[in-house]
């Protein structure tokens, strides 16, 4: 495991020992390692990366180039813990979250479950847009948090009933996290995407289907999604995922010129989803649709603001396969049971075929309030 | 125009002078009065009002009591300026934005339009849930910030096209601000509404139409509306709408418990909407079917937590008449034009037959970007 964590990785994090005021730092194998004391910089030694993250990419550039050379000798004297010594929180605080439906399996499975009089699973905007609808952003959590499962209206032999939701679901993604913003009325180029997007997490989108499917016509999800999502503690650089870049598929018709791509932006991550400690399903990100250069350009192109620690997501990951499917509900084996513990894990190419690793998108379910 | 900022009202702003900070006010008739100042409490020495909104509604009951009597005899001899001196702020930190679609009127007109197809121009679900969806907190900006005229992907002769919007519209809506939060996982009843907002606001939800109609089936509504969305520099206490109560309409079929209210959660509030000098409708908030304490109790039944600074608006005003509509296409006249400015404005019923006044919401539209 400490190899998914090597120098070529160096994800950023925040973490608190014995109940200590949370600090970032990095991870290298099964240690953290204190990022102000490393580097004697202040930007490290508050509760967030957001101080870290709006300083922009040239600076990104040059801390994650230190932090190498620091530790390339092996960790420290000072400001190390064991990873198991540490408590992980929410690396950064969000500020508004957007979730995009970016794969092509995934939506059109949807397609066929929602609409299943539709003659085409994709409605007709899919493949010109990468669709996409603001969520919540104080119900997202950090890895290890419990998920109480949500009460909502849903159809009870055709009558609305509150009471809790007996389809629950998980939604294996992956979330971009914004370090540099943009002002008002300032597009971001999709060619410009990677000054912005400072690294990348994993996302897990819980879901309750029934409540879903009863208020999701006109104005799309709300209550189906805004009990709780959870992020991985650790968000892996852009940079750290070079190796991973890929073409993503052919896209046709061709984007218009404002979604147009100058480099590969698939990943090829490879996602694993665990229930019970059972791995159910292997999703391959490389087989996403929209890129998330493409992502941020729509977002954006309306003139939308971003700020430092928006958040956006891929939307589920799901390949062709029926075993490569991130929901349950495409899957088609059932739904989420209390006392359910759902783990997302990732990996993707490093240097010289090594891989690096993601952390863990962990939850348990709990019962519903009574 | 100073009665509609008595005493009874007393609103809570955020303001600079000559380029000062900015920090907390109140306005009496055509003054605005420094509120650190006034009571010597430096919670409103910043230039937001969130952490005076995080105190509670016994605090926020103590403190309009203060100002009202500090000020009972007069503008006091320290930390006043007339108002046309100032310069507004966006008077709060917006944390998450929900808009509802809480009109029938509007959402009847609506679905007519979008749906023309549809037997029922309601969703089946309408009457039986405040219908919500998330939107971007930080394209909100405060009333005189102009709009620039938002691109997108529209259709052009059936085929997707990026350009400006030929269908750009104004939405009359009102805001409710949230100033104690609630944690995950613990609902707000309705009738514990009035325990978590702060106040009230006017809003104008700019709307790209032609945007919206393309994108919104499956997930709502994304781009035609997240460039910009305009609220009122005063924030009204809900305190000063205690002569505005009245009773919902009747809402059939019953709403579930959790929506039920114990205290009339209408508000008598007379909207206008003013294009280029004209008020050209005049929204009547009382023919809301929705009420703020049930939008509230609905958003949190799920278990979303809320923070202080979180907003929530009514979606559009629309009365049952053609004069009443909160939006140019429910008229039918066209949308608006590059240099058009709007503006809305309310009064409600305040103490013994005087009128309160809720700030201007104003934007003027400047032309896309080229």
């Amino acid at each position: 495991m400490s190899g998914l964590f090597g120098l070529a990785n160096l994800p950023y994090g925040v973490c608190s020992v014995d109940g200590s005021a949370p600090r970032a730092v990095t991870r290298l194998g099964d240690h953290v390692v204190d990022l102000a004391t490393l580097l004697d910089d202040d930007v490290f030694a508050g509760p967030s990366l957001n101080p870290f993250m709006a300083q922009g990419r040239a600076r990104w550039d040059v801390v994650r180039t230190a932090i190498g050379e620091a530790l390339a000798g092996g960790l420290p004297a000072d400001g190390v813990h064991a990873i198991g010594d540490v408590r992980m929180h929410l690396p950064f605080e969000v500020a508004d979250y957007v979730d995009f439906y970016a794969s092509e399996h995934h939506a059109s499975n949807l397609g066929r479950l929602f609409r299943p009089d539709s003659p085409d699973p994709l409605t007709p905007n899919w493949r010109h847009l990468p669709i996409g609808y603001t969520g919540r952003a104080s119900s997202i959590v950090v890895s290890g948090t419990d998920v109480v499962r949500p009460c909502g209206q849903r159809l009870v032999d055709g009558v609305p009933e509150l009471g809790p939701s007996l389809r629950l679901d998980l939604e294996a993604e992956v979330g971009f996290v914004v370090g540099a913003g943009s002002p008002m009325g300032t597009p971001i180029p999709a060619v410009e995407a990677a000054k912005h997007i400072f690294g990348v997490v994993l996302f897990n989108d819980w879901s309750a289907r029934d409540v879903q499917a009863w208020e999701y016509v006109p104005l799309g999800p709300h209550l189906g999604k805004s009990f709780a999502s959870t992020i991985s503690p650790w968000v892996v650089p852009l940079a750290a995922l070079d190796h991973a870049r890929v073409e993503v598929p052919r896209q046709q018709p061709a984007p218009l010129p404002y979604l147009a791509l100058d480099e590969p932006w698939g990943l090829d991550i490879d996602l694993e989803v665990e229930l019970n400690g059972e791995v159910i399903s292997r999703p391959p990100y490389r087989s996403m649709y929209w890129s998330p250069a493409q992502m941020l350009a729509h977002l954006t192109v309306g003139g939308a603001p971003t700020r430092t620690g928006d958040l956006f997501a891929s939307g589920t990951v799901s390949g062709p396969e029926l075993d490569q499917v991130g929901s349950l509900i495409e899957r088609g084996k059932g739904f989420l049971e209390d006392g359910d513990e759902v783990v997302l894990r990732a990996t993707a190419p490093g240097v010289d075929g090594s891989r690096i690793g993601f952390g863990e998108a962990r939850g348990r379910i709990r019962e519903a309030r009574s």
